[in-house]
């Protein structure tokens, strides 16, 4: 129905919008026709504050996680146990898991999930970087520890909590970072499947969230 | 569930797409997230589309029409019918009628409908530059045309079609236009209203068959 636009300047703004995921031409022309008739300060407001986050978001050193500063939240929080890491997908899981009040440790935001459909390959994700922090903990490269001078924490003190969705590209994640990480000697863990079989973090209440991870199993590579 | 981001960047985006019509805060983040893992420039082609809409649109002086340069494309058209006026909401209805490809007259259009729970009255409309118009073509202060000079059109040539949505507020503005122009002595006319071309008795509502039936037309067997 929607043929020609009477103005490119709003066939452009029109394209832009409905590149988004989830919104089509119909409704990137509504919110259009809604930005028109706001205020310009309103929307150069709007646009500032996506330019920003772009422009400016940085990663936490240490867990990979979107912050404003040197490091997150969560990485400079003292009082939380920095041997307990949980290794999620992405920041709306440290989102959903901080909400539920149950976690008191540190994570590990991957960027996304092994997905050879979309084309995301173990080394688009922080994987090594999970190595590295792992491998920075124990003072070991992974090779049992022989002698490291620079070791802060006994393997066996550390956990490592793979808290990816139930789906097919979750599991193969967990099962490849397990195989990364064995070597360090390290606990591995993973939620309680309280939660439904393929089902996503995302959408999960956070009282089964919550007791999946207070119920959390050893990870087992069969 | 999403209580506390982990950056005030990302919660100023949030918070900015959120306040479009329709976007809740969790689709904005879903957004958000989504233009972070865009190409930067991606996301500055983003904003600046919204922004030159925001800054550079122009309204058509004639039909009150979005436009990019002194004239709408539609008024500018000299092969098209300048003295049949359509009356519409907004430049989406303009777009739903010329995708019909049954109309061949000029439009004006209103920028919205008379809605007191939403606090729009008839001087937030472009009635005003409606009877302007109107004025201008018969020559006339609507007095009944005494010796105007720079008449051009006929007040019985020119026809005015008030293409309103059929509900209360549709109608209530269609009668507040038809008292404010009826003076010039122009022809008014309504959109044709019934059931759809195609529809099925049984699934019409009562209301639309109703006064299908009241309104019933002649039969025409061609």
């Amino acid at each position: 129905m929607i043929e020609q636009y009477p103005s490119r300047l709003l066939a452009n703004a029109v394209e832009a919008i409905s590149s988004l995921p989830g919104v089509g031409s119909r409704s990137a022309l509504r919110l259009a026709l809604h930005l028109l008739r706001q205020p310009r300060e309103n929307v150069h407001h709007f646009t500032e504050a996506i330019n920003a986050l772009a422009d400016d978001i940085r990663y936490c050193p240490e867990c990979m996680m979107l912050c404003d500063g040197e490091k997150c939240e969560i990485c400079a929080d003292n009082t939380r146990e920095h041997s307990i890491i949980c290794v999620v997908e992405s920041v709306r899981d440290v989102m959903s898991i901080e909400a539920t009040g149950q976690y008191r440790g540190v994570y590990h935001v991957l960027g996304g999930i092994i997905s050879p459909i979309n084309g995301i390959g173990p080394g688009d994700l922080t994987i090594r970087q999970l190595t590295d922090r792992l491998s920075a903990m124990t003072g070991t490269a992974g090779q049992g520890g022989n002698g490291a001078p620079e070791s802060n924490v006994a393997p066996g003190q550390i956990e490592v909590i793979l808290a990816l969705s139930g789906d097919v590209e979750g599991e193969t994640t967990s099962f490849y970072i397990y195989r990364q990480i064995e070597k360090f000697g390290v606990k591995v863990t993973t939620l309680a499947r309280g939660l439904g079989f393929g089902d996503n973090l995302e959408y999960a209440d956070s009282l089964t969230l919550g007791r999946s991870i207070a119920a959390r199993q050893p990870f087992k590579a069969e």
